[in-house]
């Protein structure tokens, strides 16, 4: 804990899309992605397997790009190592992970044993990569293991691997002063958001932060909530995908919840189809200036937008249908700007569905006119820099296999305001 | 409540697989099923729409034959209506039901209000069979319910159809003189299991019971348990079919449990090959006499059989790995018998696997040597039948494709043991 | 062959959708049917397995109600073994399917032993039921069917089963007084117009008809042509489904045919979505009447309507794109009639949704007002009552799980015109 | 044709698996690949679309190192570009693809005139790129057009994109001195057959040589046969994988036809369970050196081995089950060799997976102890390295998308023999 009055997370903040990035939180590939395997990738929700040396080299590349333009960046196995490091921080973590009904009843004293034994870096990399019955030294595998079935090649997890913390734009949220801790849509995802909770109870850099809403100890049924489709783009605005992964459930709670603190005044909701596709709205819909946004108008052609709105006696929201009008024009309007500038994804029919697919439209803003996406989206990248927008490129062939790009790996910690 | 010192729910209890069955619970066909169609039925784990006119015929008839052979069968869609009569009772489960996580924040008071206008009859076929938005009569629709964009035909749903109701097996497993309330595998089943503690919490015939284990108001990740795995057999023996869908999480957990109340004393545990046809152990291996079982050799064969016994410093259990022992005869061991006389599914490659597949060896017993089947499993019927076995048939034509038979839609409450 | 100077085929004929239906080809359930496991019922274009007991009762009925009025109905099992019962007939066929290619090398000699042996009834049991190598008797197995893995379980077949003869509707078309031999979208189906040509070839009753086109010896590459998407109305008017299954490839081929010899001047294209569930135009389209049509408007909203005309210079086709226009009204006016009353899917989303899947709108007609379908679409078939059709019903249980309901299952070969 | 008395094409031929390569066929990526989105992709057989000018970029160091080495490297749309240069041979070709069944009939004539238009580099890519309807310039585009529904948004193709092409082993295999044109198992894959046969029937460098076996004009039923399958690997021995692509139907014809003819005397069968990830031979089993193979043991330890020899009565083939023994040792002893050095995929289980996954086994052999491999599997060419094999990169971030390797890449046209 700080020593100062105040906590450090107490000036955190992201007051827009593309105002100066301060710090920011990533995680790199790992154990987690080296687990992935033909067979898992569906359930861990990767489309291939990764060549993850390569995976993280260009994640490393990427992280220092963004510190060579002077970004803070953490990231979350040093977080989670150094939040380890701390004892009661570490008691907490394991009482909730290392129970009877995740690891078997027989296995809770020897895997908690282990998990003890380990130092703080290498106990974070388990938490993250995942522990396997397998994984157990002989000194800790006590006869109740024979259950877990090993002998058929059944790979039987004790810590579930999180590959997908790579994404960590999804887990937390800043808007503005405060954050959220957010119940993903796939159980697979679930734990990821109890490590970030361990962060923010935790450890002196976050602890002491704002948390408009969540809690991964907590049970949220329909609610889920994922950062890929939330965008506090500024001027007490933020835009909402309401989509496979995030509920109706969960954005009026969200919002009701930034009315009542006085953090926002409007939430545009974008209504999507429910397609693979447009997974999350940063993947289809990002900003790269303060007045331009790249987008894919196959998806975003037939989103549905709706405000919502403090309602007169709080808590609660009132709603406006737009029925029909365009989603970046409520967005424009709600900004106080007289239009958005919008470059589509590049290229012909084939070559737009395959540069969507490859996060051609995921760009992430370092400051006004810059942003980071991956090399691969060739046209659209050129249509971003013929728009006078500067793109840094990010090598995407491993890192993209999970289908997410630079904004989908980047959670803002701090992001200055833009003026409209 | 009843008037009596003791609990009537305090007489429950079941014995064996097929001593007399003296009381059962079921459930009938309904509402659920009239929801499904050909685009949901994979969600809901059913292969196909159902003609529900029919499936209530055939649920009927069954039920008949087995009142008139002296069972007292009791059915859900009662059973809820008579708790949902008594005041507590309702708001205890609306409370629990109609919250913003499922509903959505601004669809909570008129949901409730309109469910609270319901008579009980009508709040029980809801609540079991599901509420859309589109069902809310307009004076209880809000604006908030443009979000649920019904326009786009999407359906959603304010309280979820639950088709697999019919299958009472699974929900809770009477164990000797207690019960289980399970943690279903699938997300979309875990609200049959919080309509059956409103039973044991209120209805006057359940209240008071002995619960063993489990409660669908904690979380209990990976520990799943479904009745369709679980056979109280006798001799103080539980077997317990391990499989996708019943974990070892789960199973040592109601194992030490048994074991410190001194319910049971043996475990014996099949380690099922994980495969759809497989779901359940009930689905390969059923009991049609105290010494005779009807099996799907193709599945059986694989299965890798343990046992739990209490260990020495409670709680906990020991555990032996049979290896390449034979199921059959280490449960015919712990029944003290010599062996078990073996009536494989019927018919050539082709015949026995369709035969399974329909539910071939999902007979339930109503007494020694008598037990119910489908009738389109004539190859195994027969079997069974110059066996020795009184087979009667259920009309499976409809019941049978969520792929469940009499077994699944059976939950035994009172059933006498037998000697071995 | 006939001793009459004019072929006995010559006189067959299909004038219209519903007037009288004078003769009709059908195929019973059967060996085919009972190799349907849940393994391979997706390859086979199944969506469960059969009850083939009570699939054949129920054909049985169907056959007879059709019998009871006055219909000559034709079993195909019986057609082939009297063509097969023809040693001409015989040798072309099997020269035909005992191939190197087909049942390899080694195997030729002695699958073509083992089925000269045979009567031809049984002969024509295996061509539409199917031979795997293990149904060669010892004294025809050579060492080559070790090949043949048999015993991993793999079940290899020297002749495939065809259990989609069942839906002789879609294998050939009597369009006016002469046939198409239809080249079948999937390969799984290719076989079933080889024996349909057997006998056009050899069949004394079916020998000497008019061929408009198609051939199963030929290759259609993606001209491909099914019975269920076509159906000669009257008035010199064809109506074709452009769908999965039959695409413009084939489409035009056939009207260009057809205009030519001047045995139609009008197709009118229904250009459908590609969707599982409206596989073929009659799956969601069919005359219950004159003027009567039941439908499903979920789909029958979508389709794109054209019409070909015989070009100025034969062979080829005028086509007029009708945009916008609904297809019941490009129909109407093709018939020279003011309009079609419509009869829609009965029920709620639900129930319309279920009973299209369960071949509700999939009618076929006696004569005008009097059809036959599935029992199960009681909200459809009390619709088509209300508007005065006669309706006659199939149990669809069994029959049903391969999609496909009375008209599917029917090749109408002498059927009167109606006048419009 | 050549001027000189015996074609070029009688001095080709592949005596063995790692003699010294002297002259290969590939195929660069290009516009088929530009056609793969995430919606074709299945279809098409690839897993994930490609960043294309990349993919061309590793190509092109591929042939580039084959070339440095020595390798005479041709590539298909230089030698189809030739071909298509001679009248002949282009009229050959548009005949049998420009045709009512494939493209429609009132789109024949102007497709081709189209085609005729183009010069023959430009026809040789559509050729292998696909022709679109879209892609028809507006003076090609009749009214027919329509039907095609390209404003409905899909994509119709009057020549089919063929991106597998880039697996030129496939296609077309040199056994020894002569060549087979394989029927292939998808028929999305069947016209690349039919481009090879244009190659060999008229291009001055392939025409005249010695064809065992295959012809894309005629039909080949199950009788299917892949190259990634067949290896020629000397002593008069071919090992061919039976597989999901290449059946017993085929190889028992080719074995027949080689042994008639002289050229093999024994063929090795690998009967492989069919999986996916054992889609032929070469992804898990391929020679480095003239005694050492690296292979995938999870697959090739299920492996059935047989012997096929010349029958006493030609043409056939004897059949030898090889039983329990394992293929290595088949394999050994039919070369003369005491044993075969076994290099398995390298790393932990989840390496393992991931590496035959990424074509990890399929290695191609430019000399005795010489290969080509994927960068991606480190763990398995370190392995090689350290066996004293030298190992040759080919960057395969996305080359490998198809599931598909060097081996797979090439199609060896000369190379020479070695000794056992």
């Amino acid at each position: 804990m700080t020593t100062q009055d105040r906590p450090i997370a107490q000036s955190y903040g992201v007051y827009s899309e593309v105002g100066r990035l301060r710090k920011v939180l990533v995680c790199a590939p790992g154990l987690a992605h080296r687990r992935l395997t033909p067979t898992n990738s569906d359930d861990l929700l990767f489309d291939d397997v990764m060549w993850v040396e390569n995976a993280q080299r260009d994640h490393a590349d990427f992280v220092n790009k963004l510190r060579a333009r002077g970004v803070d960046v953490v990231e979350l196995h040093d977080l989670l190592a150094q939040t380890m490091a701390i004892p009661d921080a570490r008691s907490w973590l394991l009482d909730r992970k290392i129970v009877a009904n995740e690891v078997g009843l027989g296995l809770v004293d020897d895997t908690r044993a282990f998990l003890e034994s380990l130092d703080p870096g290498q106990l974070a990399e388990y938490l993250i990569g995942g522990l396997a019955t397998t994984d157990l030294p002989d000194d800790f595998r006590p006869e109740y293991v024979a259950l877990a079935r090993e002998g058929t090649g059944a790979r039987e997890y004790l810590m579930p691997p999180l590959p997908n913390t790579l994404y960590t734009r999804d887990t937390t949220c800043w808007l503005y002063g405060g954050v959220t801790l957010n119940p993903l849509f796939w159980p697979a995802r679930k734990d990821e958001t109890l490590l970030m909770k361990a962060l923010y109870e935790f450890h002196p850099d976050f602890v002491g932060a704002t948390v408009w809403w969540g809690d991964p100890e907590r049970q949220w049924g329909q609610a889920t909530f994922e950062g890929g489709d939330i965008m506090p783009v500024g001027n007490g605005v933020v835009l909402m995908g309401m989509s496979e992964r995030t509920s109706r459930q969960a954005i009026t709670q969200v919002a009701a919840a930034l009315f009542e603190k006085g953090a926002a005044d409007h939430v545009v909701v974008a209504g999507m189809p429910k397609l693979r596709a447009a997974m999350h709205l940063d993947t289809v819909f990002t900003f790269a200036d303060r007045d331009v946004v790249t987008l894919y108008p196959t998806i975003m052609d037939g989103v549905h937008t709706f405000s919502l709105r403090p309602a007169d006696r709080a808590p609660g929201v009132d709603i406006v249908d737009h029925g029909s009008r365009p989603f970046v024009d409520v967005v424009a309007q709600a900004l106080g700007l007289p239009g958005l500038r919008v470059i589509a994804t590049g290229g012909d029919v084939y070559a737009s569905e395959r540069q969507q697919w490859d996060s051609g439209n995921n760009a992430v803003a370092l400051e006004p006119g810059v942003v980071f996406t991956y090399d691969r989206n060739t046209q659209t990248n050129t249509l971003l820099r013929k728009a006078g927008v500067e793109v840094i490129e990010i090598v995407g062939a491993e890192l993209g296999r999970g289908r997410g790009g630079g904004h989908c790996m980047t959670c803002p910690i701090i992001r200055e305001p833009v003026s409209f």
